[in-house]
């Protein structure tokens, strides 16, 4: 399967965006720049439209999650729309029992770490993810050239909720089980890497123009154990995707020291945590990689000059790569202003493609 | 102000128990080993003595602090004792409006975050610190020749709780603040600094042999972002309990790339997170160090077979240091089975001293 002709990728409709032409290692037109959570609790028309809809409830209305989709590319005049959705999305699409309880995060009915359990866990009907693909058809015709990003859980991350049956801060349940039972261990996550490809794979076949696989647990994972347990389902995850010929970013939450691994699963895009400089992520990867990142939410709150100082230190640093998609380090706080997200998009656009940003710095500052 | 001639490491009473020796780079009679959060809820009758009295009460009661430092020294025979109490103990003694609220963790008041505040936070008054002087005392006194180790939580940390008032996944609220404002974030942490060095200094005067310094959240921080606004308090709390002539461990979770750093401190020994193999640890150190770690917590329900291969591994990796206090590479869970942790202390007690752990594996097996 590729993509067919009227795929906005195909058509040519974004393909010289500036966010494809930087992942694809091309010059883009400006420097592209969308923020991880960019649509959601950071702005008051999301949390007007959400207001009474649950979390996977409004993921699945097609006309609600497209219009959430749109509302920070409308605001914020970023370079990509993010599919609204959530990571268990696709997971409660299968049949399983997860809602998703405001301020805690996904709760299962029972944790799903038995080898009974794994074996019995549910195919996920082809068809369950039509709302999906429609929400993506609407979206996709409202961006016009501004590609949309689709995403999905990383099979360990999702296997990390399903087997504590909730959020938790060390994931010692998912270690434990990939060391004490690795067969059922590579079920559960095999399982998870087929879900998460399935959905992907449904958005950027729906229109999507690239995809992100996120691996927000995968930090807590020694290199060892991620190499052992947990690359091969990304792996497998990415690969019905990967054939499709669309950019492809994988990320995680503190995996500096897992960068060179995380790269290898298919992905052609890494994005960088906020704790690793951008030119040593470069220098770690070994070079050829396109990168994605890495402003510090924190700095979102420590005023102007601040913000804008780290920034054109990223700026600066994403330039060792042969490409930069401008992002931040991790997802938009919860309490992020807005309009300093809208000022730093206007800023990020003003520093001229191939100009050092230090020196615009300082031109700008004399 | 020196040790006197009356306390452990001085008399010679623990001077050369083994964890001493490895602390100091000499040979220990047997392999040292003590688990970071042995006292606490994993122990049945920590559950018991502590049932009806909250924590910051069972902290400040001395017989009680007491017991419960013992008890999982008589339980599993471990080299050391790690002094029970809470990094927020101090701030509490200090005056500051804190409780431990059981399954959360440390609720402030209100949170301490404008320059108001931090110019307005009380002196710590020598004279409070006496129940935890009393504790040490009664606690040293029972241990004999085995170690008692101090501790406190690094500046760093406990702003982090004082910033957000309760715990937080990120610490964007401290991290915000070193950015927003350096000058009142260098005053809190300042602040923190010299209540975690009295009450560390107090523990080693009142007769612990050693002193460790937690630093929980350091690992939300970038390199560039420790060394300016963290490590000069982290040093600072180090200073006067440097001066007493003890062994001073610095140990931080998800601290991999921070280790050359946080090295930096005053300690004289480092601990490792589980994430950082012991081998590449000390290489990142340039070696001379000696180290203390780093079983990973999440085998410690993965089986024995499992643990043991695990922890072998962590022996052989661990030769590479000048010495090897073992540990975890974090806290014991709170569901960790304790007959676990007493075989895995008789197992490494087993393992003979300079012996490689690797063939001493190979012969148990044949």
């Amino acid at each position: 399967m590729t993509l067919r002709g009227s795929h906005p990728l195909v058509s040519g409709t974004t393909a010289n965006a500036p966010l494809i032409a930087a992942m694809t290692g091309r010059t883009p037109s400006r420097r592209p720049v969308w923020f991880m959570r960019q649509a959601g609790r950071s702005l008051p028309e999301y949390r007007e439209l959400r207001a009474g809809t649950d979390m996977i409830a409004s993921c699945l209305d097609p006309a609600m999650a497209s219009e959430i989709t749109l509302q920070p590319v409308r605001r914020h005049d970023v370079d990509a729309g993010i599919f609204f959705s959530d990571i268990v999305v696709p997971l409660q699409l299968a049949g399983l029992d997860v809602t998703i309880k405001p301020g805690v995060g996904p709760v299962f009915g029972e944790p799903i770490n038995t080898p009974e359990q794994v074996a019995a866990l549910p195919r996920l009907d082809a068809a369950a993810l039509n709302p999906i693909r429609e929400a993506v058809r609407l979206t996709v015709a409202e961006l016009g050239s501004t590609p949309l990003i689709g995403f999905a859980g990383a099979p360990f991350t999702l296997a990390a909720y399903m087997v504590e049956g909730k959020p938790s801060r060390d994931h010692l349940g998912p270690r434990r089980l990939m060391h004490a039972d690795p067969e059922t261990w590579a079920g559960l996550a095999d399982w998870a890497a087929d879900i998460s490809g399935a959905f992907l794979k449904a958005q950027i076949e729906a229109g999507a123009s690239a995809g992100q696989l996120f691996d927000s647990w995968g930090g807590s994972l020694s290199p060892a154990d991620y190499r052992r347990y947990v690359l091969p389902s990304s792996t497998r995850a990415l690969a019905p995707v990967k054939e499709l010929g669309v950019p492809l970013v994988h990320f995680g939450v503190g995996t500096g020291e897992l960068l060179a691994d995380m790269n290898r699963a298919g992905n052609t895009v890494m994005g960088v945590d906020y704790r690793v400089p951008l030119d040593e992520a470069e220098a770690r990867l070994g070079g050829g990689v396109p990168l994605q990142g890495n402003i510090d939410p924190a700095l979102l709150g420590a005023g102007w000059d601040a913000l804008r100082e780290h920034t054109i230190d990223v700026l600066a640093r994403g330039a060792a790569a042969p490409g930069h998609v401008v992002n931040l380090g991790h997802g938009v706080p919860p309490d992020a202003d807005p309009e300093v997200l809208t000022r730093l998009v206007e800023f990020i656009h003003s520093v001229p493609v191939g100009a050092d940003p230090r020196s615009f710095s300082a031109l700008k500052e004399a």
